[in-house]
């Protein structure tokens, strides 16, 4: 196709391609044996999930990733899959890195997945045929599809798209048969297994490249033979196979590559192949999640270098025997066949220049061509040298386990692949993963998400804005003066507040307020600045007049509000229930009669929810002029060292994002204030809403007397401060959301 | 009470009070006789209307403005109920500025306001007790309340607040009767009458300052007195009086002072007088709507005053008569008190200083001060100079009739009262007024509104954001690439786009666009800067790169996008259907053979939906560097004399903002493309939705191969150019969007 593509000029589009990732990895208990447990509950229903499902056994998690259009992304969501479920397993299990298992339990406490009866018997009969040892393996399978719009630009006016597609993969498949041996020899990673693996079976009894690539994987028997030679003689032997009962299904026609796009190989004919799944690969223990993004993207120019070749050997009896020499050589030898492999990656590099490959594929490309001569720098040869240094693969692999788990464990409230995203949508995609809810991105900058359940759609932006809230809703919020007056009219006690834009005009207002609890302070409040509160209210003119006069400094109106004594929570309401309430308290330290103020803050920002408040729940305590400042008025400097239980503030506002400690008290507040908040809510024509109230004493109900007050309300309210509070209850605000969208959804987890 | 207000320092709050003004005015003919049409269905239901209402007599009008903070706001409120009633009316009609009808008819002509049984028996009642004529006279009705603020603070420790409010308003009753003769000396604007309406009566002969204020307007018979020393005396007598049938009903009780706030005078012992009506004040025919502002803001200072004098005397059988002799004396006599007058503009400006009147306010006090020694300054001294000019006081009334319907109707799509808020919504505040729904401003600069019909509140900003659509719907719409994702897979047909930052990058997509119809355009666009229309494909590189180059001068990143051929529509989806279809044509004039194309355009600009673009629908043309380029162009100038017929434009761009056409399309338009809008706006979660397609023939209806092109679904859409458009019919969507609102109502007039 080279020709034809460079007649077309369709460099560009060759490159286009979507993606999807399949890894399978067994679930292992810290001394490294195969996890007697189910399968989590928390990740609900396993037949219908969209990412975490199970495969031959009940203890081999299946993690499938979205559909994407580039590996980049495939990789992004198979380690987001990946941190989730590490999240949500017990706290004895991990997932076994290597494609090989090395502590068997006897093949009959081999527990098949639980799955519907009619998966379960398809799975009993695997297990007669090739016993149950054989399905305990793990692997890779990446498939592929060129784009849509490259493989019309391809075809010929002669062709239909399904010609084309057909011809194409057809193609790809058997040159990636014929050539595959260099997959292996690259990439290849399970050198040793369990010797309980042999049972029943011939032994192998020498350390190799890759016994799951090799015959002592997982294979169909010598007489399953399936003709690559053109669709039409693919789907009649396959067919026959399966007719002729020697294969139970298509499915059980195993092979490094399956076409893939039909319910059966039938339809393609009809509606053309639509993509590929590549299942040579066995896991790399040295990704944390089984392949590394460099040798996806490998892979992905590997397949396409496969249309490219214009002198091709299409010999799949030969490739398929230099792929099993490959497999079953040593892991530090060379290649076997190192002058065709110097050929393949002279043939890639034409393609590279042809196609103007960026210097980073480029890159990918040489290392992978260094190590034709370097079989200590496959992967397959690092793990040997790696498993010799340490003596015991067990071992090896348990390390590699844990450590993964660990990191994916020790920062529990993001998702390190879209780290630029808010973290509020971090969280909310890492539940609409673990609930079994698909999860597109629309813009990622716009931290706008698509939903989907089933065939019910939603759209997400910003972790709480959605279909259900009412679009009047943030429009009369984010209105001070409207707000009031909704709020008046439905009832409820809102601090009356006048605004004035002259000292004069305030000054007339004197009477009114002259000896009432009042607060005066701008329009537009900035942490606290130009604020005066006058508790038991002032009957000194001068008093008032200076309040007001340095209030004015701050905006050109300033509102002089009653007071209501009390602290103030935030009470977050979804769907019509408070879900959560918070209580802010400004940065501070308590004092344990050892440590400085300034070693206290140093420890208390040790806090893994402690750092820039971006990328973490909570922000750092920083030691500015203004804390310094706030500790001399309580008497106290950097160096003062607290008595214990003696509690410093570095701060006088109590602001989250200025240090500020978020603690949690939903079972403390009287459920009266929650009704409230509820109410507010409904009035504001909303149904995610976070409130924010004024309460002397959350104990005591609210009475009609109103011994409470609104500060204001608003949406698209924060989550993480709930989610990982300093103290208290995580409330996890994120699933709330989810529930409120898809009330159909009855497997719900936390 | 002067004292007390000092002590306290309530000068602030003494100002503070809310009003609500009620003016009754005939419907006439152009010949001025009294209009024998019904009330105009256009208003809707008047048992209920807030707004809209009828006095005694089917064409006598009431207006009823809101309660309001400020006179101001009752004014405006005037006077935009004012507007939507004139222009509601029929063409020869017109709304008589005097308080007594100039051509009465014979009185078995006069039909009662056709209401429900009880008011008409009522009315029936008082035709037969008072005779009808008595009850064709028109006036103000001016209601005032203190503020609670002002009246809490005012009681002493002892009183309640219902004491204050009685104690206050009974004083300020007792006095404004006592002294109400100024304002008969210079407000009373009532001297003559048609003489029929002295049939069966004793026959006034002599031209007086207010017919209306005098025993010869309607008044009750000498036998009904009440008493004011007490409220208790008060509710006592008046209860009296309808127990033994003197009157039928409290309200038969014709005082020129009004208690008012219960259903029943007996409540207010428990609960307090709310507020007083005041009825003395005969309609200002100099004011459009009545009343001017500067005579409400005089009539609120003179009822403080009522409040504020020390020493008072509150004789009200002396006040009685003094008002009398006042209003049947000449309109260009001077008052027969004059030093009494003299005293109580001394306290006027009293109060004025103790309180720190506005120089306005001062100014205001002064000119009435001033004429007590010029009554032909005053309403009734101007009146009767007018008719002594003209001769005839029928024309003088018609005359300023026309007038004032013509001034309300010449520019039919704004309130000139709410002229600071945007056209929109001062189309939408007509609707409500006419529609009678209650229309308060929330929020003026946010142009914010709260809807009323009876219990229902719905909010509304910009006209058309409401609590009917979705949060997540604007959301969508403003992320061009969010939007093409939803639209697309709810499988409506979106230019395919890529975007591009580079020409590099734009370069690598050449063959995939190649020889197809495409736009290049920078990201956002800005009156069409910057982008290339290849409408029959390009297949020269250079070209492309051109146009790419072009359009990545006007923005950091580019679309090449597919072309669809057509004309752009606009249509605007209102709850489920398509209610206008709108073809924008860029500015342009189509020549007659005899004017320069600069006198055409200064024609065309001639056309009141013309101007800044703000305050009319439309925007004027400019004759600026652009407009001359663009007929340079077509080979034309400024000078140039078109053909008859021959258009000539002056911009490239569509818009309306650079003075183009709005054309309605609504009828011609091919139902398929209705749906496809509607179907458009469902997908986006919204009820309100403003839809661009693009059509090459808007006559053949849409198909399976989609002969259209979706450009973007907007939030908020205009709708002057819809209500006002260049030609076609005119789309009241502003209506429409109430009936959105408000389901239940189901007596709706267009």
């Amino acid at each position: 196709m080279k020709q034809r593509i460079l007649q077309k000029q369709l460099q560009g589009l060759f490159k286009q391609a979507t993606f999807g990732i399949e890894k399978e990895g067994q679930r292992v208990t810290s001394s490294g044996h195969i996890a007697k447990t189910l399968h989590p509950k928390n990740f609900g229903d396993r037949a219908y999930h969209p990412y975490i499902q199970t495969d031959f056994a009940e203890s081999q998690l299946e993690l499938i990733t979205a559909t994407t259009q580039s590996e980049t992304d495939a990789l992004r969501y198979l380690s987001a899959i990946h941190e989730v479920t590490l999240r949500q397993l017990p706290e004895d299990e991990y997932i076994w890195p290597l494609s090989m298992p090395m502590l068997l339990p006897h093949e009959t406490d081999i527990l098949e997945a639980q799955l519907n009866e009619t998966d379960t018997a398809y799975r009993e009969y695997l297990s007669k045929k090739y016993g149950k040892y054989k399905q305990m393996v793990s692997g890779i399978h990446f498939n592929m599809g060129f784009s849509t719009a490259f493989l019309e630009q391809l075809k010929q006016d002669t062709e239909t798209l399904s010609d084309i597609q057909n011809n194409v993969y057809m193609t790809v498949a058997r040159r990636f048969m014929r050539y595959q041996w260099v997959l292996v020899y690259l990439l290849g990673a399970s050198s040793l297994v369990d010797e309980k693996y042999y049972d029943h079976h011939e032994h192998l009894n020498k350390p190799v490249k890759s016994i799951r690539a090799s015959r002592y994987g997982y294979v169909n028997s010598d007489d399953i033979q399936v003709s690559f030679d053109s669709l039409t003689d693919y789907v009649t032997s396959l067919r026959q196979l399966v007719d002729t009962k020697k294969l139970i299904a298509e499915k059980e026609f195993y092979s490094s590559v399956r076409f893939r796009g039909a319910s059966s190989v039938v339809e393609f004919l009809e509606k053309g192949i639509q993509y590929v799944e590549y299942r040579l690969f066995d896991l790399n223990p040295f990704a944390p999640y089984g392949i590394l993004e460099k040798d996806a993207r490998f892979i992905h120019l590997f397949i396409m270098l496969m249309l490219w070749l214009e002198e091709s050997d299409e010999n799949i009896m030969l490739g398929k025997e230099k792929s099993e020499k490959t497999a079953l050589s040593h892991p530090l030898d060379l290649p076997l066949y190192i002058e065709e492999g110097q050929w393949l990656f002279e043939q890639f590099l034409d393609m590279a220049q042809y196609c103007q490959f960026s210097q980073k594929d480029i890159d990918i490309i040489c290392e992978k061509q260094h190590q034709l001569l370097y079989p200590e720098e496959t992967v397959g040869g690092k793990l040997w040298m790696l498993y010799e240094e340490k003596g015991d693969m067990l071992e090896v692999g348990l390390s590699l386990a844990k450590q993964y788990k660990k990191e994916a464990v020790e920062k529990p409230f993001g998702l390190s692949a879209f780290s630029n995203m808010e973290l509020s949508t971090q969280a909310f995609m890492a539940d609409a993963i673990q609930q079994g809810i698909h999860v597109e991105l629309l813009d990622e900058h716009d931290q706008f998400l698509k939903l989907t359940y089933r065939n019910h759609d939603e759209y997400v932006k910003n972790g709480n804005m959605t279909s259900k809230d009412s679009y009047i809703s943030p429009l009369i919020m984010e209105n001070k003066v409207v707000t009031k007056k909704v709020l008046e009219k439905a009832g409820f006690k809102v601090p009356h507040s006048i605004q004035c834009q002259t000292v004069d005009e305030a000054m007339e207002q004197f009477p009114l307020v002259s000896g009432k609890p009042i607060v005066i302070k701008p329009k537009s409040t900035n942490y606290g600045l130009g604020i005066t509160i006058f508790q038991n209210g002032t009957r000194d003119k001068e008093d008032f007049k200076q309040a007001v006069t340095i209030a004015l400094k701050e905006d050109k109106e300033i509102m002089i509000e009653d007071f209501i004594a009390g602290t103030e929570y935030r009470f977050f309401v979804i769907d019509g229930k408070t879900k959560a309430v918070l209580l802010r308290v400004p940065a501070n330290v308590i004092g344990d009669g050892l440590h400085s103020i300034k070693e206290l803050v140093d420890m208390k920002n040790q806090s893994i929810l402690r750092g820039d408040g971006k990328t973490t729940p909570l922000k750092q305590i920083e030691l500015s002029d203004i804390e310094q400042l706030q500790l001399k008025e309580q008497g106290f400097t950097v160096n003062t060292v607290l008595n214990q239980g003696e509690i410093a503030y570095l701060r006088a506002n109590s602001n989250i994002s200025t240090g500020g400690d978020s603690i949690d008290m939903t079972d403390e507040v009287d459920s009266s204030y929650k009704d409230i908040a509820q109410n507010i809510t409904k009035a504001m024509f909303a149904r995610v809403c976070g409130v924010d109230l004024i309460i002397p004493d959350i104990k005591v109900p609210a009475s009609s007397n109103s011994n409470y007050g609104i500060i204001e309300a608003n949406f698209n309210p924060m989550m993480m401060m709930h989610i990982f509070p300093a103290k208290g209850q995580s409330r996890r605000l994120t699933t709330d959301v989810l529930k409120m969208l898809f009330t159909e959804k009855d497997d719900w987890y936390e």
